[in-house]
This record gives structure tokens, C-alpha cells and sequence, in this order.
């Protein structure tokens, strides 16, 4: 099935997938809710099932991995066990459990000439996903898609794609149980970069927008030369302000949270901004408890006067999202200072403000311009689920149609119902 | 001012045009509602008291425009009258009286752990409008812009290069007198396609979405090129489907106003779908108005042979947008038919039912794929005065972010704001 020579020319296939999945996506965009949840129940059951046939071919992409020289990072990030499927098809049924959002009523008005307007949620199509060495992405993005309605189609690494292919049977298993159309959920059977160019061209109409799920140079490449919508986030340079009017014992809490409990997340915090004015009691008590929990901390010179421990930071530092158990700190001019280093440096994802002065937590919430603001929390709560979205497919930072956590009603477009007696326009 | 060959390279100027754009879009993005309220009326009264101005410059572009041969209906779309300049400034005021829609919320709720979440809306940011020969596209759309917090780059076509310019500066007339940033609207000062051409690249990510405001081939253009979002929509093919449990008197007036009260406009009716139950009682009448009204129509086979009043359509009827007292007819086996019908030929701007069979209206409303679906009501409500919006910048197709009328409210983003005590991830 996977052989690229039996496979033709990937233009005609790509064309041809494209084709399906518009075709799936009319039975899919008026398919009820108990078929969609059957469905994906389905599914997850499927997923279990099939867990044998799943692992012997996770195993022949870790042997291939191996032999290929996969870093132990990929290594990890494309391992499956028992418990990895097993969460898998757990997830697959709390989205499953998700309100239905397509036909919800997002508003409605009437007009003095009698006209009752809604605004309903209607599903947005055809979402395409590229995805790198994780397998699971395969059943989760599948999921989410056809919860709000999508068609999907997949496009997964060629690290993963034995992986990937084995949980696409279980997802089309599910399908077909529940009688949707088997190319509600397609996976792109070649992993050549062409099929990529092609979705990036957007297959003659037939792709809505593009989720890409992996490193930086894939978002990318995404960003640059997609000629659809796409919905991602290049980097997370997160900032955490601390003002002088912040209880101190909150603000270490919150940025050892927001830098250290993961640090490979885009939600992490990579610049810690410290009021001038409490630099010199502020500055110690939180950069030791970073530096206890294993941060290594890049300052300013003046940072560096007041903490010797910490290295001198460049102009690089405020520009680089480490994904690492590296912070960079500065001191600004209370919210003003804080508010013109943000703009100046931030990617726009995820910013937070530790402070008990309701003024300058408002000029914050105001004036920095990204998806996610925080007052008095960690930075790491950037997360669909801590949103209660339930699940995500990803971190939007553009301004358009989707921002923030990309859930299941992101994935949503609306039309216009106008119900009327015989209405006329003068 | 407009000598181009003082303007030095297109490249350059238009980058700086976009610089300033995203330097005047901060101060604009929190500017309070009763700054851009001052500001609109002083645009107003400045249209007003400039009247003699742009009346002579507008004498300057009719002198140019009769010398370069243009149309009757380009020189009408291009002439300002007294009228049309106070019309100009009422819809400034007007706009002026929308409700604002920046910062406000939109969702909120509450989490477990006590975080509390809204979801608050903020302005898109920098938005472009290309525009052809109207020159009061300059005042509703700029007024627009700026209601919604936007930075707004106009880019008229050279016919209405004076009167544009005369009426852009009473706009900054008005933004300064409330004390905006004069950069928040300006009119690109070159009228040659490179300065279009920059426009569509994204100006260095200084422009955040182009609304094309004119004629097919420039949507068209902007469609094909534009690396930024675009709200448009590039035809109309609006149908109207009467079923046979429709009310024929209802039928006959809402056809009627629905192809004949205008027909340039982009919600009139292209093509009339008839249920086949009910054609030979319901088809003369219905043709007969239309006939009556001064209407040209074209029939399939069938509808010849039971109106031989009607042309012979063909093919390409069914793909054409007529902007003309012209309709297309063909008979479709009940709703399934017509729905059918639609899928095939829509271009998912405006379609309408007439019907009283409450589950014909349903599938009619759930299936068809169109911005927006109409019962028993004209499509000439397609606007977003209509809707009670106040005021429309174009009416979008696309699936993202905006469709239908876009208002001042769909020149709007959003951003999150999470407020809590101290709360860490665990």
C-alpha cells in the first residue's frame, strides 16, 4: 500500500484525495451527532483491538528509526506502548463526549420588518494536517476533525508511517461502523515532500485550511507557501512580568511554574521581565528558586550586577524561544517598560503579569497584543484542555478566524439562516 | 502630491506605508470609543465643509474620465453630486453611532481551579482596501476601519484619484481634530498596479487582510495573488428555489423582488428553481411577472415547452452571474433537486426558499452550503444594513473568519484574557 512506484504520480493522487475528501465532506457536514459519536466510539474501540497489529508496526518504524539514526528525542516522541494506545483511544472518546458545535445558534436578532436572522456554526470542510515523527497525531487530529464535522486529511512523517497507517485502519474501521464515508478521515499514503507542496497549493479548492504539527521549520515552511489559511504558531516566546506592586511569594511560584514544569511546551515562559523598582528584593528569591529547580538564567547587565550567578544575556537571548531549562531576565520601567519589551520581542502566542495593581493588570490586558493574556497564573496553562476546550489541535497566533487554543469549535465557520413570511426589499 | 515620479520607487513607499500603518494600528487598538466617535464626526463635518473641494476635484477626475472614454456607468459610479456628498457624510455618522465593538466580551468562564477565562474582542489590526472608480468607498471604508480599531491603506483606482485624495483629507482632517494618529487611514498616493502588487505580498506583515471593493477581474487578481486573508466574494450566482408547498402569490412577489428590484447588485437572483410538481400552475404566473417587470428569461427544454415566452438556456446560463434583467430557469425534482442544483452551480453567496413545508425549509437550510439561506424573503436583504450591521465593507464567500456582510464587528479579532490568584499547573 505504501509503495510510492505503485502509487503514480503524486499530483494525480493528491488531486484524487482532495476530490474525496470534498465528496465526504457534504454526507460529514449534516451527519447528527449520535453518528459522529458512534463513530468515534468505534474508533476507540478499534484502536484497542487493534493494539497488536498497531505495535508490530510502530516496531518496524522504531527499527527503521534506529537505522536511520533518529535522535533519542524522535525516538521517544515515535514510540508506542500499551498505555500510549490505550491514552489514545481515551482521547478519542472525550472528544467524542464534546458538545456537537455544528447547528449551534452563535446568535440571533430580529429586524423591525418581521426578519429573525441566526447566525449558525456550520463545519469549515476539509482540514488539512502535516504532521512529523508522532503517530498519535493521527487518531487525535482525525478525531477532532470529524467532530466538528471535517473532513481530514492527514499527511504523516515518513518516520511514522507505519504507525500511522495502522491507526488510520482502526479510525476508517470506525467510520465505516457508524456508515460515514471512509474518506471523512483520509492519510496520505506517500510521504514524499511533493504531496506536501501539494496541499500547500490547497488541491483546486479542495482544502480549507492547514494544521501543520511539528518543529519550527515545518511551520515554516507552512507559513511561507501555503496558499490556504493555516492555523499555527511559529515559536512561543513567552514572558512573564512581574510588577512592583506583586506579592513576591506568588511571583516565584508562578514563574519557577511557568518556566520549569515543562520547558519543551510552547507555553512555556522563556523572558522573566522584573520591575526596576523591586529589582533588588525581587530578583533573588525568584532567580534562586529557578536556579534551584536546574534553570540555567541569562540576565542583563544589570540583572548580572544585582545576580552575579547569572550569565550575561545578549540580544539573541530575547529573541530565542530555548524549549529548555533556560531563562533570560530583564528589568523594565514597570508596565510601560514591560508592555514596549513584549512588543518589541514577544511571538504574540502567550504572555503572563504577576500584580495586585488592578491598573496596570488592565493596561496589560489591553495593550499586549497576543492569543493568550494571564493575570496571576503560570504561562502554562496555554493549553485547550486547561481552557476546557476539551482537546486542541494545535496554538493559533494569527489574528484571523481561529487564535489562541484550536479546539473543536475553531474548526467551525457559520452561515446565515433568515426566516421570513413573504419579506420583500423596498 | 500624486506625481509619481516624485514618489520615488513603489517598493520603498509602499513598505513605509505599511510601517506607519502598524505604528498608527497601537494607539488606535486601545483609543477609547468616544475618541473614534469625535474623530468620525469630525470626518463628517469636514466632508461637509470641504464640499466645493471635492466637488472641483471630482470635476478634475469627470474631465479625465470623459477624455479616456469611460463608460456611462463608470462615469455615474465615479460623479459626486451635493447629495451623494451628504450621503457620504451621514454614513459616517452613522458608523459613528455603532456600538463599539473592541473589548468587548464575547465569552467568558469560569475553570475548576478558579481561573476565570474571557474571550474579548480586539481589532484585526491593518486592514487594505482596493478600490476602483467609487470614490466614497474612501469615506465608508476608512470610517469603518477606524470604528473597529483598524489602521486602514486605501488604494483607489487612478479615475477617482482626486476626488479620493479630496475626501481622504478631510478624514485625517477628523483624525486629527480628535487627536488619532494622522496614519490610521491613508490613501496610497500611486495609482500603478506595483503599488496593488506590494499591497498583495503583505507589506513586510504589515497588512492583516485585503478587502477587494470592485469589479471581477480585480477580485479576481486579489483571490489569486494575495498572500494575505481576503474577504470578498468573486460573483453572486444567487438562486431562489420555490417548492411546491410555497404560497404562489408569496412566490411570485419574492421572485420578483428578488431578480428585478435591483439587478446589479450581488444578491439578486441569477437563476429561478421551480419544484416539477407544481410547474405548470406555478410557472406562468411567476414568468409573468417577471416578464412584466422587463425580465429576459431563459428556460431549460422543459420550461420552454410550458412558457414559450422563454429563450433556450444552456449551459453556461447556470454559471452566470446576469447583474442584468435576465434569469435562468429550470425545474428541479422537489427540494433534493434543488439542493442538487445548487451544490453544482452556487458561488455560496445568497440563496432563498419559498416554501411552507417546514421540513423542505430545514434540509434547505442545513444543506445548502451558502454564506447565507433565506425563507420566504427576498435575496436583496443580502446586506449588512439589512442585517441591522448599520453598515457593510463587502460581503464575504470564504469560509473564514468572515462571511456574509462584513460589519464592523467581522473586522474584529480576538484575544484571551485569564484572571487568577496565584494558580500554577500542576
Amino acid at each position: 500500500m505504501l509503495n510510492k512506484h505503485e502509487m503514480g504520480d503524486t499530483v494525480a493522487l493528491m488531486a484524487e484525495v482532495g476530490r474525496k475528501a470534498r465528496e465526504a465532506s457534504r454526507p460529514l457536514a449534516i451527519a447528527s451527532d449520535e453518528r459522529k459519536h458512534a463513530a468515534l466510539i468505534a474508533m476507540a474501540d478499534a484502536i484497542r483491538r487493534n493494539q497488536e497489529i498497531i505495535l508490530q508496526a510502530n516496531a518496524l518504524d522504531m527499527a527503521n528509526g534506529e537505522e536511520a539514526g533518529l535522535s533519542p528525542a524522535m525516538m521517544d516522541r515515535l514510540k508506542l506502548t500499551p498505555d500510549r494506545i490505550r491514552a489514545m483511544a481515551d482521547g478519542i472518546r472525550a472528544i467524542a463526549d464534546l458538545r456537537d458545535p455544528v447547528g449551534e445558534i452563535i446568535a440571533e436578532w430580529d429586524r423591525p420588518n418581521g426578519l429573525h436572522i441566526e447566525r449558525v456554526r456550520t463545519p469549515l470542510g476539509i482540514i488539512g494536517v502535516i504532521f512529523e515523527s508522532r503517530p498519535n497525531v493521527t487518531a487525535d487530529a482525525g478525531a477532532l476533525c470529524l467532530k466538528a464535522g471535517n473532513a481530514a486529511i492527514l499527511r504523516g512523517g515518513s518516520d511514522s508511517i507505519n504507525s500511522s497507517s495502522a491507526i488510520h485502519v482502526a479510525l476508517v474501521e470506525g467510520l465505516k461502523a457508524a456508515k460515514l464515508p471512509e474518506d471523512a478521515i483520509q492519510l496520505v499514503p506517500v510521504t514524499d515532500r511533493a504531496a506536501v507542496g501539494e496541499m500547500l497549493k490547497g488541491l483546486n479548492g479542495n482544502l480549507d485550511v492547514i494544521i501543520p504539527r511539528g518543529g519550527r521549520s515545518l511551520v515554516e515552511r507552512v507559513q511561507n507557501e501555503a496558499r490556504v489559511p493555516v492555523f499555527a504558531h511559529l515559536e512561543g516566546i513567552c514572558h512573564v512580568y512581574v510588577d512592583k506592586s506583586a506579592k513576591l511569594d506568588m511571583a516565584v511560584s508562578v514563574v519557577r511554574n511557568a518556566k520549569m514544569r515543562r520547558t519543551g511546551i510552547c507555553g512555556a515562559a522563556e523572558t522573566l521581565l522584573i520591575d526596576r523598582a523591586v529589582a533588588s528584593t525581587f530578583l533573588p528569591p525568584i532567580l534562586d528558586a529557578l536556579a534551584e529547580a536546574g534553570c540555567e538564567i541569562r540576565g542583563s547587565e544589570e540583572v548580572v550586577a544585582i545576580y552575579p550567578n547569572a550569565a550575561p544575556a545578549g540580544e539573541a537571548d530575547w529573541r530565542t524561544e530555548y524549549l529548555d531549562a533556560i531563562i533570560s531576565v530583564a528589568l523594565v520601567d514597570g508596565i510601560e517598560g514591560a508592555i514596549r519589551h513584549i512588543e518589541k520581542y514577544s511571538s504574540h502566542h502567550t504572555e503572563a503579569i504577576v500584580a495586585e495593581d488592578a491598573k496596570a493588570v488592565e493596561r496589560f490586558f489591553n495593550e499586549v497584543d497576543s492569543a493568550i493574556l494571564l493575570h496571576n497564573a503560570s504561562t502554562q496553562f496555554a493549553d485547550g484542555g486547561e481552557f476546557g476546550m476539551g482537546a486542541e489541535i494545535g496554538i493559533a497566533t494569527g489574528r484571523m478566524h481561529a487564535r489562541g487554543p484550536v479546539g473543536v469549535e475553531q474548526l467551525t465557520s457559520f452561515k446565515y439562516r433568515v426566516r421570513g413570511n413573504g419579506q420583500v426589499r423596498p
